[in-house]
């Protein structure tokens, strides 16, 4: 049984490649479509589609899905194909023909992005969470060590004389560029498309500003062909964010693998943090480093990927738009985990003071010598050619 | 002759490589380069490193450069390796021991990222108003034939009624969300590296906040090693945004492609917008919309390619990031020039209303049917399941 | 209990983090790292390291082990990180003494290349069958229809008389390139890494050629570190040739979502092939194809992403090459299964003859017309005006 | 004046966004644009459409135009659009009706696609050559140092002893698995298009079988609709090898960034091939390494456009394929300028054999020191356990 059918039967290979992971994917969207759909109950009530009873009835039944889910209970069948139609096979079940209204006056289109455009809000406040936990624990190194002097590199070559503040407020200040992307991206999203139907409308006269205020959202996305164009859209804005705070994390992590490298021994990771070689039995390895560098990487492919997706098409919904979902989810799901990592990382941090102090060499301060002069009246470029000499 | 040697001899091949095509782009970056040496020189002024008439000599000669820069007559030399090499050798030229004074205090690095962040604000500006000028144009066509009738499409295929307002409008409202990302865009960029030389700071006590404030920026980006961090995310991001305007235009060219197939005729593109065939008399090709289609790709692949080229490096400038000068002006142009063309094609697009009318054929209302037995108390799954049988 | 280590707790969350999917997407791999060991106790028997009963054992309980997968019924438990750590530890449990030595004369370095190397053996040779099945069905269709017209598009506009049969042929001629890139691709992985140890060789004397025999590896991966610089190398072949096949499909399924458009409908998909819409009752949807469709920039992405994951490391391995596992194994599959899916599709697509004929109208003959005054004298360029002038 | 048109006006800014910079590049398709028109013309005149003394007026002209353009002397006018419908102008010109007589029997599309596939063949060849003269150079480096030691790194961490030679003969062999990818894709590009026409074939019986062998074909591209297919597929694969080539570079790159970093100091570049700073006067930095690392990247973001530039469009020409002409030719220029420099670097870097034997400290042989023990008896993992304890 699918929402779209009763009648049909599908071809068992073509069924199962149209369905892919949507069961599964669908588990993590079943509490927003519950929410949205309770707000559509509401709104057919207050068009008069559904009666006063009907709609406490589907609210009642909508908030047990709800809690069951929360705790991993709530089934999707690989054969219902998604959560939506799980949810109204529930309804249905359970209240008879009051179930067989609940989808008057909207299409899964507009379900979908509902469901989506919730589930990306909540996430994003998440993700904007716990990017503040990683400003707290680099602030945390910042306090304890912020004094002891580090090699400024340029080139990964030792250039001017740099300290655990001054690396360490960089990433400070990066990650509040990203708290503005992300808050550029729940911009975008924070629209409502309930009422939109497939992108075209329905016909029927709904309270779609009442329903966008009950599911939090601060408008209403009007436009019934643009609500499906801006799929693949909020999408790809919310993963660029997501992209941004990997960025970050990626210079991290490198920045901590060679800073950790024991021929320069500037920091050290605690052993807990470490992981060993199955033929080494010296070895102390920085995997979780690595792998935060590399989840980059992920990030970028996820959203080049829905970038992808949804090119060459004409105007409204297409198949190819569901494989969104995927690294829409495991983007913003990585840079959570990434971010929550490396927090634990940067909190446990070790500062080996004695290292970093003996790194301070003599090139480090050439540019102070230029200066020097300068302000004993040579010109810079003739001090800095003067310097430069005893460097040869 | 280079900003960092008068002595040292560059094998040919590695100096032909390492400059690239930097001497040819950097002829965009002429006039921003000098804004912002003249606020440098300005702020050297108020600390004393430079006396007033020397302040007054620079200004004036970086006035000249910008306004032969303005004729196509300033020249880069590809020895020069970049415009900032190129004005302080004028400088020097015309000016002596001040023009060897300017580089006090900065790096070639703060002075770059100044460069390209000024620029991009003045290119973001440009882009917004080409925006604004699509949206213009969208809404004309709106205007005249907004009434048409169109056919709905899901999936390709015939969904419900829809119309030329409706489907133009989908842009308008999705241009609108650009209009955000560009102005988040120009949030990040604006604030002023000028003063983080190459990334740890300069030995010197500089006022800042006005040279920030003399070249219109909001804000001092303060902590140098977050200046070079930044460098590769403002341009990511600048990109996003015009990706995002070419995810629409993308979508409006491919509307358009089929719209205008002669088996369907909905538009038309004037004899004067198509191109014919070396071999096929009878051809007349939408091949500007094929072009605006495929440059979608095109700024997916710039932007990608910033995104890579500073991924796993440790903090600090590398030469690296200077690659992602090329995709940055290059992803930015190809999203104005498509604008302005589809701005073009906008204005120009015929309609044909018969064949328009005629195409509004009868399972476009099959919903609408649903939706009647709806308002007469069927259950709208039973509704939907009796109007199915009809389209055996 | 991990393969590196008995000794010390990892961090929970870092091991968590570190773990990943590695644990569920190493169930494809255990026949190959159970077949990789068993050549590997061999090479140590006939090395004297063990003695012939405990590499009877040892081949005994792998091939238990192989059953017990085959079955799926080989658990890996998150704790135990991978399929090889899950294989050691249940050998010690079965065999003590030697299982402990079944580690001798390896890491899982090149364990781990070894497994994967026969992984993309055996995965090309079941994505040549499948395009291979692919062929067949193609032509089966041009066996039944060849003679059937099609117009043929040029820029999406009718541009000269095509047929069944050349637009079929296409599409098989293209699917053998696609097998010379399978081809190159098993060339690259054809070779034996086992022996290389953690990149850097084994301080003990291996009979390597013949493990690699035993293995049905062409040759030996001689160089230690090139079997490790191969990692991310081998893997982004093999997607490439997987893109290939996709790309061909990608543009397979284009063209059938517009052939079967209602208002060409050269086409049609048999009903149980399509889905319908949940809101409107008359849609028949091609969402098969656009699946197929989609999922082109899923194996771009896919080859993306383990081309970007290596990049900017220096020689030797680094954690990071371990997220190559996932894309490599979802991209192979992800075009086998859309090989098999389209076999099926070409094998039930219905062609509509009397509409294939009355599409083919008169500018599709222009060209031909063109032709009959070249053989008349006429210059080309002469006659292609004249004829083109009846087109205005 | 166009190829395809004499008569009608195009829109100038309509004309300018489809020309592009199509006249720019052509430049380098001159040459393989006039070997494909003398090939064409000789198979016209086996046809009977062009007498004896035409042909030779053409191949005469023909010659001339190449070695103009060998001079840098054939110019391509913006209005002309590009390198065919210039050379078939001045054929005109010189030649009058002989010249209107050039485009019989083919189209711009089979034209375009023929002098692609020579240009790609001689950039391959040119590719592999640049490819072996790096191989000798990394080769010359082992013969002289190959005995010298060198840490082997894993994880960036001091794994197990590896030399010059280990380290420098990996790049040899993968290098060579690059060949075998350059020559996978020369086999695809081997055959010839010319006689294909705009994709559906030409109302003209031509001998293709001679035009192919002449041309250095292996042989005919027999199906039309095909020949349009491999549009974007054969540069796909061409630059896939030119990423291969860039990977081994990158990694190379990597390697020697970090072993001339001074604080390891086991090699170190030629003063000849560092930049300095503008600020720093004690710098010099590898800018060189920098951007071959870099340019892997670029090599990426190209392959990765042309695979996204022919997606989601239906069978037969899209103007949208012709943007893959400047990634195709920027890709292959890319990685042939890349190995270029790196065989300079190679052969002129320098060792430092006393650091490089300082560098091989105690940790490095913790392995050796388990495989003592296991040749006394000691089971693998038991002796790993017993040494590990030393290093905690």
């Amino acid at each position: 049984m699918k929402l779209w059918s009763d009648r049909d039967a599908l071809d068992r290979q073509v069924e199962e490649f149209t369905v892919g992971e949507d069961f599964r994917l669908d588990q993590a969207l079943v509490p927003y479509d519950c929410l949205g759909s309770i707000a559509h109950a509401r709104m057919l009530g207050r068009a008069g589609v559904l009666a006063e009873g009907e709609v406490a009835d589907l609210v009642q039944q909508l908030e047990l899905i709800m809690a069951e889910a929360a705790r991993g209970e709530f089934e999707i069948r690989p054969e219902q194909e998604d959560c939506h139609t799980a949810i109204e096979a529930r309804l249905t079940a359970e209240l008879g023909k009051t179930g067989a209204k609940i989808h008057t006056g909207r299409s899964r289109n507009d379900q979908v992005l509902t469901a989506l455009r919730l589930y990306c809000k909540a996430e994003l406040a998440a993700l904007a969470d716990a990017a503040t936990g990683f400003v707290a624990a680099v602030r945390g190194l910042v306090k304890s060590h912020g004094k002891t002097p580090l090699p400024g590199y340029t080139h990964t070559r030792k250039a001017m004389p740099s300290s655990v503040r001054m690396w360490g407020t960089a990433f400070v200040d990066s990650m509040k560029d990203n708290l503005k992307l992300i808050a550029a991206a729940v911009k975008l999203v924070d629209q409502c498309p309930l009422g939109t139907g497939a992108g075209y409308g329905v016909p029927l006269d709904l309270d779609r500003k009442g329903a966008a205020a009950e599911l939090g959202f601060s408008r209403v996305q009007t436009n019934p062909v643009y609500a499906q164009l801006s799929r693949g859209k909020f999408e790809a804005t919310v993963l660029h964010a997501a992209t941004q705070v990997m960025y970050d994390l990626n210079r991290a992590a490198a920045d901590l693998i060679l800073f950790t490298l024991p021929e320069l021994g500037y920091f050290s990771l605690p052993r807990r943090f470490t992981t060993g070689s199955s033929i080494m039995p010296q070895k102390r390895n920085p995997d979780v480093l690595e792998l935060v560098r590399a989840r980059y990487h992920v990030a970028c492919a996820r959203e080049g990927e829905v970038k992808a997706l949804a090119s060459n098409l004409i105007s409204g919904y297409h198949r190819d738009l569901q494989l969104t979902k995927e690294p829409l989810m495991k983007g913003l799901q990585n840079a959570r985990t990434s971010l929550s990592v490396m927090t634990l990382v940067f909190a446990g941090l070790e500062v080996d003071v004695p290292r970093c102090r003996d790194a301070m060499s003599g090139e480090l301060f050439a540019t102070a010598e230029v200066y020097r002069m300068v302000e004993q009246g040579v010109p810079f470029r003739d001090a800095y050619l003067a310097v430069s000499k005893k460097f040869d």
